[in-house]
């Protein structure tokens, strides 16, 4: 299998806490993001989007999107410990706090975006982080905190073993802390963030921890 | 079932065709985004994060986030027709391409992301329109647009039924409608759309058909 990742990427931190968890070790390419290299006509040969993640299993199928990724990483290798439950209505609960934070947090905070407010907008930084970043993280795990009080909440964002949801929920925790968001609020949020660190699978795929890793 | 609705979230509109498709006729609430009533405390207990669409269903298990609802609908429903293709390798692109709609394009350009750009950081509506939105509908629709030049596209996204991306799809589009963006440089999603919208499922879900639509 081959991987293309940036070790800022959240995206691609969710994948390699995935690929640890599931003791895949891909061919590893890396794309860096403020060279442009996404944009590079070989990579958008496999990802049209010029987006990080991407993968290629053995056999040329590419597939790109961190979630659609785990998910596929999950139903391929089964004999490995799961990151999806097995019933329909723990995996509805699960795949909705992802996508809480991947559809509702994410977005608005990733460099591009970032960018495009700097450069297109005119948004001074001091404003994008305090006015913009800031006030999606708060409202986001507002919500996951909320989510997350629940009686399905273990150890884990869903029971006592890590699924997609924080496999998530620990890049976004570590793009808050680092643009001083006050996490405070979300003590649930950060003690399961904290169970998480304990895993090995989680903590070698931090962003320092990457070959490609920069200051 | 309970459907929490609005006319106008196109997360919403998805569910709407996803319940079409699969013939289910839920008891619908209509939760009016610009009166606030996602922001009602009753409804907060339903969903933590005061956002629309959520269900429940009719052993009480509550979810939210259109898309993890829609696969949920799937898999508890096998009888009707399937919006998820059986194979692992299919239902990964299914996602990623879904994902592409729902995690680049749609968190960029929705109510509370408009409101805040215009109330918190003064952009004024022009700019929003042309500067913003417009610049996410064309970066997204050109990468979806790469990602459905694949031979697994037929009459729709991934191939001659539809799915879970058509879904996310068609409701993208009418924003971008409504937004008077270009799409004269997407071909195959245009196709794509207009073979959708053939099919009573989308027809009868679209906001101007709704029992809760405003001109």
């Amino acid at each position: 299998m081959k991987f293309y990742d940036y070790f800022r990427s959240s995206a691609a931190f969710r994948v390699r806490i995935a690929l640890n968890h599931k003791e895949i070790v891909p061919e590893r390419e890396f794309i860096h993001l403020r060279r442009q290299e996404h944009r590079a006509p070989d990579y958008l040969k496999i990802n049209p989007q010029g987006l990080v993640p991407a993968i290629v299993d053995d056999d040329g199928t590419v597939i790109t999107q961190s979630m659609a990724i785990i998910e596929y990483l999950d139903e391929t290798r089964p004999d490995m410990p799961p990151l999806m439950p097995d019933d329909a209505r723990a995996r509805a609960r699960v795949r909705a706090i992802a996508q809480s934070i991947a559809c509702e947090i994410h977005p608005l905070a990733n460099l591009r975006v970032l960018q495009h407010l700097t450069n297109s907008l005119g948004i001074d930084e001091t404003t994008r982080t305090e006015a913009w970043y800031h006030h999606w993280v708060a409202t986001g795990l507002a919500g996951i905190e909320g989510l997350l009080d629940h009686p399905s909440t273990g150890k884990f964002s869903h029971g006592d073993s890590p699924t997609l949801v924080d496999v998530c929920l620990v890049p976004q925790i570590f793009n808050a802390k680092r643009v001083e968001a006050d996490l405070n609020p979300y003590p649930t949020v950060m003690r399961i963030f904290d169970n998480c660190m304990q895993l090995p699978a989680f903590d070698a795929a931090q962003p320092s921890k990457q070959p490609d890793a920069e200051a």
